[in-house]
C-alpha cells in the first residue's frame, strides 16, 4: 500500500504504511509511550489506538495522563455499562451516552420500569466481570444506511444516527453484544481500571423538554486508585456544599422542568429565608439613602432598542409579544432602562443628586436548558439592583459609599474573604471605548484614588473595562473555594447619553449625569444558592427558616407549657414551632438537628417548674439551662447581631 | 314622491311623504313632542331632526331628556369646537371627535405647538359667540370619493374616512367652516345651550400606541344649568378622588404609555406605601398560618392546559413565547396552577390539612389598553393570593377563620362598611356545575352555617356561583360610593380533580381535597388605588410615604437640631425628613400640608432649649407642644396602631 506522511505537534514529519496505526506509530518513538498511549487524534479527532491511519494528517499520541486520555478510559467503561445493561434488561433503550473529562453518562429508558439506583451495584459487579475477563473490544464502523438497518427497532439511537452528519458511525462488540458508541474506546476491557458508577437521574433525550424523560446513569474511572479515591471525595464534599442537595434535604426550592426549566419554585423554608434577605437588604438601602422603587418586568420593545440590548445582547432575552394593538412587549433583561424611566419623569436639579434609585428587580434572560442549574443559573430572577445618578464630579465620594455599603452588607452576612479588582479602559486603544476622555480619566482617576482613601488592596485590570465605563468587582469564594463575582459598581457614561438623561446644574444649564450600576448580593436566587453552600444548610439564626424547635419531653404533660412558650416567642417576633408528634426524645432532638434548627428547646417537670429551658445549639452536644425570659434575649440578641453561630 | 310606512315603538305604523322629517312625524303625534325633539333614530340609526326619512322603517323620536338627546347635544358642541379650532390654528388636523352621554372631546394635532389647557378660553368665547348668533348648521352627506377629496390634505381624518366601511360621510358647515362629524348635529347653534370646555390630555390616534399621540381637547354640554352644575361638581369631587390625579401629585406613581400600556411604574413615594402594606399583609398571613412562598411568573403552556385556563381565559391571557427547544412558556394568568405545584411536589398527609399557601404573587392579564386605567385597570398586577387545602369536613372551619382574618384586616385598614353575598349553584341546574352533589350540598351548608355562627349578614345568590364551586364576595364602597368586591372566599372542587390533588387520610387511602382560593386585599395595584381615593391621598401615619416633616425656624440655627430630631425618628423607624430649604416657614408648613404629611413639626428656640418640639397634625390648624420624646412615643403609637388619624 501506498505511504502516508503524518506530522506530529512540533512539526516533524514521518512515513508510514497506510495501513499503520497509532500504536505503530508511538511504538516507532519510544516503547515507553506506546505504553502510556491508549488513543490517537488524526486531525484533532480521537480515533482507535488500533485503527489504521489511513491518510496524510497530523496526529497526536494521546496518553493515560491527559484529559483525552480519560475521556476514553470513560467512553470505554460507558460501553461496559452498556452492554452489561443489555444483557441484564433486554428491552432497553439507549439514548446519548458520553464519557470525558467531567466522567460519563449513558441514558437509558425502559418501558417495564425505569433503571433506579437500586440496580448499579448488580450493574457495577457486570462490568467489573468484564474486566477481570480481559475480553476484546471489537471495533466496527458502519455506514448510516447500515447503521441504520442495525439499530432497526431502537426509538433514540435510531433518531441520534438520523439527525448526525457524520458518514460513518462506530460499533463495539464486547462478550457479543453489539452496541452503538459515540466516542473511542479501548481494544480490550482488562485495560480498564477504577471505576465507580455514581447516580440516576431524569435527562430529558437531547436536553428538550418537549422530549420524553430518560434514565441517565452517572459514573467515572481513573487509571489510578488515589485518582478514583480523590475524585468520589471531592464529589461527596460538593455534594455536601450542594444547595441543590441541600435545597432538597431542607425543602428550601425546587425547579420542575415539566412546568418551566430554570424557573425555581420557593417552597416555606426558602421563602423565609429570601423574604429575611430582601427586607434586611431593602432597609439597609433605604437607610442608605437609596429609594426604593416597584417597576415593570415587561416594556415595549422600543425601550431596549433606545438602551441597545435588543442589539447586542438579544441573545440573552427572551421574544417578544406580540400584543396585536401594534406593541411588542419584552420581558427585560435588566432594570437599567426602568431606573432611567423613573429618573426621567421628572425635570432633575443638581440638588437631587446623587440620587439612588433600587429595586428588587425581576429580570428574564434566556439561558439553554442545559446551562440551568438549581438557584444557580435561572432563567428568571430578581436582582438586587441598585442605579446611582450622579454628576461627574461627584462619583468619588459616591463610590466610596457604595463600598461602605457593600462591606457593611458583607460583614453582616460574615463573608470575610474577597478581593477587589479594578477594570480600566486599555489606554492603547482609547477608540474601542465610549467617547469621552475627561470622563475615563476623571473617573478613573476618581475609583483608584477612592480605593486608596480607604486603605483597600484591589487589582488594577487594563483594558477590562466595558466599552461604556470602568467597574470594580469585588470577588468571593464560594464554598468549594472558587472565584465569584458578588458585587460590581459599575459606571456607565452610555445609557445616560442614550436616554438622553439630563440634570439642571448650579449654573441653571442642562447637564449629563454619570449613571452607576451597582450589585450588592446580586439576585435572590444566586446569593441564596451561594449561602446554601457556604452554611451547608446550617443558616444562622437570623436566616434560619426555623429558628427554635420546642420539645415536650411528654407531648401529654409539657406540650402546654411547650405552647406557651412557643407563644412568648412567635410574639417576639422568634420563628418557632412545638414539635408534637410525641416520638422519643431522642428521635426528635435528632430530626431537629437533621433539619439544622439552630435552638433546640427540651422541656420536661423541671423546666415547667422554673419557667425555664434546656437549650441546645445546633452542631453542639450539650445542653444549657436557663430561664425562659434569659433564652428569649439570647436569641433575640442573636438575631439582631445576625450571629454566624 | 312616493309614500314611506314608518312604524313606531309602540308597533303602530303611519304612512308619511318620502321627504317627511323626524320634525314632521313628531308634529304629526304632537306640538309638545316636536319642540322636545332633537333628532330622530331610525332603524337604531341616529339621523338629524330635519334630515328626509326617505325609506321605511322603526322610528323613535330623541329627545332631550334621552342619552341620545345628550348625545346629539355634545355632538354640535364638539363640531362648534372644531370650527372654532380651525379659525383660531388654521393649520390644525382633527382626529376623531365624539359626543355621547358621557360628554364630548375632539383630537387634535398642531405642527407649531399642540393646543393645551391655556387655549380653552379663547376657544370658549368663540363657541359662545357662535351660539348667541344662533348661526344654521348646514348638513350635507358625502359619498367616499367625494370626502376623501374634500379631507385631502388633512392626515387623520382621511384616514379614518379610508378605513370606514360606511357609504357615506357627514359634514356640517357652520359660519363658513365645513368640518367632517362623526355623528349627528342640531340644524342651528342656537339650540346649544350650556357647555363647558374640561381638559386637554394625550391620548393616540385609534387609541394605538405604534400611532402618533394627538391632543384631546374634553367637553360637556347639558339642556339645563343645574345639571351642568351638577355635573362640573360631580367631575370635581370625582378628581379630588381620582387616585390617577393624586398619585400625580404626590408623586406615587406613573403610567408611560410609550414604554408600556398598563403597566405603572411606582415611584419611591408609592412603593413605600405598597412595602408598608406587602409587609403588613405577609406578616398577617403568617402569624395566621399560611405559608408564604415564591413561584415563577412563567410556566409551561402545558400548565394552563391542564388548569383549563388556555381553553376557557384564553382571550385574557398574554401571547405565548416559543423559547425554540421545544417549550412554549406564558405568563401566568392566575397564580392557583402554581400553588397547586407546591402542593403536589410533596405527598401530603391529612395531618397538613388545612394547608395554607400565600404568595404576592405577581400575575399577568391581557385587557384592551382602551380598558386600562391607572393602577385600576392594568396589565402587570401583584395579587394578595392564598390556597388554602381542605378536607371536606374542614370547609366550615377554615371558612370562619378566613373570614376573621378579612375582617380583622379591614378593621386595620378602617374598612367598616362592607356587605356579605354568598353565591351558590343554581339548585334547578345541577348539571351546569362540577358534578358532586355532596361536596356542593355539604359546603354550601357550611358556608351557610358558618356565616350564621359568626352572627353576620349575607345576602344569597342561588345560581350565581362559578361552575367550580359556591363563593362569598365582600363588597365594599369606593370612595364615590360604587360597589367594589374587595374579598373572595372562593371553593375549587374543579381544580383539585384536574390536577389529581391527593392527602393521604387516616384510613391510610388517598383523598381528594377542596381548594379554597382567597383574596383579601385584591391585587396592589387597585387596593392601592382603593386606598389613595378613599383617604385623598392623606394616608394614615403607618402608610404615609412620608410620617414626619421637621421644620427648622431657622435652617442655620435650628438646623443641627432638627436633624438631631430626625436622627432620633429614623433610628425607631419613623420615616421622617427634614426640611432645609430655609424657605419661609409659613411656606414649609404649607408645603408639607399639600404632600399630606400627617406631622410637621416646627422646631425654635424655645423647641430646641427644651427639648421639644411643636407639632402640628394634617389638617388642623393648631400646633401643639411636647418632648421629642413623648412625640416619638405618640408616632409610633399612631404606627403601631394603624390610627386612622
Amino acid at each position: 500500500m501506498a505511504d502516508i506522511t503524518v506530522e506530529f505537534p512540533d512539526g516533524k514529519k514521518k512515513q508510514f504504511d497506510a495501513e499503520a496505526t497509532t500504536k505503530d506509530v508511538a511504538q516507532s518513538i519510544a516503547i515507553s509511550l506506546a505504553k502510556k498511549a491508549v488513543a490517537g487524534k488524526l486531525d484533532g479527532k480521537l480515533i482507535d489506538l488500533n485503527a489504521p491511519l489511513k491518510h496524510d494528517g497530523k496526529i497526536e499520541i494521546v496518553t493515560k495522563d491527559s484529559e483525552d486520555g480519560l475521556a476514553v478510559l470513560r467512553q470505554s467503561v460507558a460501553l461496559l455499562t452498556k452492554v452489561a445493561l443489555k444483557e441484564t434488561f433486554p428491552s432497553i433503550q439507549f439514548g446519548e451516552e458520553v464519557g470525558d473529562a467531567d466522567g460519563f453518562y449513558v441514558d437509558t429508558d425502559k418501558e417495564d420500569g425505569q433503571v433506579s439506583v437500586d440496580s448499579l451495584p448488580a450493574i457495577s459487579d457486570k462490568v467489573q466481570a468484564f474486566i477481570d475477563q480481559k475480553l476484546a473490544i471489537k471495533h466496527s464502523r458502519l455506514s448510516k444506511a447500515d447503521a441504520l438497518k442495525k439499530l432497526e427497532g431502537t426509538s433514540y439511537e435510531a433518531k441520534l444516527v438520523e439527525d448526525s452528519d457524520d458518514e460513518e458511525f462506530p460499533f463495539y462488540e464486547i462478550d457479543g453484544v453489539q452496541v452503538l458508541a459515540s466516542g473511542v474506546s479501548f481494544a480490550n476491557t482488562g485495560d480498564i481500571k477504577f471505576f465507580r458508577l455514581l447516580s440516576v437521574a431524569g435527562a430529558y433525550f437531547e436536553g428538550k423538554s418537549s422530549n420524553p424523560m430518560l434514565q441517565r446513569i452517572y459514573g467515572t474511572a481513573f487509571y489510578k486508585q488515589a485518582d478514583l479515591d480523590a475524585d468520589l471525595q471531592a464529589r461527596q464534599e460538593a455534594r455536601e456544599h450542594d444547595h441543590r442537595v441541600i435545597g432538597n434535604d431542607l425543602d428550601l426550592f425546587f425547579v420542575d422542568p415539566k412546568a418551566g426549566a430554570g424557573l425555581p419554585y420557593w417552597m416555606p423554608n426558602g421563602a423565609t429565608i429570601r423574604r429575611t434577605v430582601e427586607r434586611y437588604i431593602i432597609d439597609k438601602e433605604v437607610a442608605d439613602g437609596y429609594k426604593h422603587v416597584y417597576t415593570p418586568v415587561l416594556a415595549n420593545l422600543d425601550l431596549y432598542k433606545t438602551s441597545g440590548h435588543w442589539a447586542h445582547y438579544r441573545e440573552d432575552m427572551f421574544p417578544p409579544m406580540d400584543m396585536g394593538d401594534g406593541e411588542m412587549l419584552e420581558l427585560r433583561p435588566m432594570n437599567c432602562p426602568s431606573h432611567i424611566q423613573i429618573y426621567n419623569h421628572h425635570i432633575r436639579s443638581y440638588r437631587e443628586l446623587p440620587l439612588r434609585i433600587a429595586e428588587l428587580g425581576m429580570m428574564h434572560r434566556y439561558e439553554k436548558s442545559g446551562a440551568l442549574s438549581g438557584l444557580q443559573r435561572v432563567r428568571e430572577m430578581t436582582l438586587n439592583d441598585g442605579h446611582t445618578f450622579v454628576a461627574l464630579d461627584q462619583v468619588q465620594d459616591e463610590f466610596k459609599k457604595i463600598l461602605r455599603l457593600i462591606m457593611d452588607v458583607y460583614k453582616d452576612f460574615n463573608i470575610n474573604d474577597y478581593s477587589f479588582r479594578l477594570s480600566y479602559r486599555d489606554p492603547e486603544n482609547t477608540e474601542k471605548y465610549f467617547d469621552d476622555d475627561e470622563m475615563w480619566n476623571r473617573s478613573q482617576t476618581m475609583l483608584k484614588g477612592a480605593m486608596d482613601d480607604l486603605g483597600l488592596d484591589y487589582y488594577e485590570a487594563e483594558g477590562e473595562a466595558a466599552f461604556y465605563g470602568p467597574k470594580l468587582d469585588i470577588q468571593t469564594k464560594t464554598a468549594l473555594g472558587n472565584d465569584e463575582t458578588m458585587s460590581t459598581i459599575q459606571l456607565d457614561f452610555m445609557l445616560p447619553d442614550r436616554f438622553d438623561l439630563k440634570y439642571v446644574g448650579a449654573d441653571g444649564e442642562d447637564h449629563r449625569p454619570v449613571m452607576i450600576h451597582r450589585g450588592i448580593v446580586g439576585t435572590m436566587e444566586r446569593f441564596i444558592a451561594y449561602l446554601t453552600e457556604i452554611y451547608k444548610g446550617a443558616f444562622p439564626t437570623w436566616l434560619a427558616p426555623k429558628q427554635v424547635k420546642i420539645i415536650p419531653v411528654s407531648d401529654d404533660k409539657h406540650g402546654e407549657y411547650a405552647e406557651s412558650l412557643n407563644k412568648q416567642l412567635l410574639a417576639a417576633g422568634v420563628r418557632a414551632e412545638v414539635d408534637h408528634r410525641g416520638e422519643k426524645m431522642n428521635y426528635l432532638i435528632r430530626d431537629a438537628q437533621t433539619h439544622k434548627i439552630p435552638y433546640t428547646l427540651v422541656v420536661g417537670d423541671q423546666e415547667m417548674a422554673d419557667k425555664a429551658v434546656s437549650v441546645r445549639k445546633y452542631g453542639e452536644q450539650n445542653s444549657e439551662s436557663m430561664s425562659a425570659d434569659d433564652f428569649e434575649k439570647e436569641v433575640l440578641k442573636d438575631i439582631a447581631n445576625y450571629s454566624n453561630n
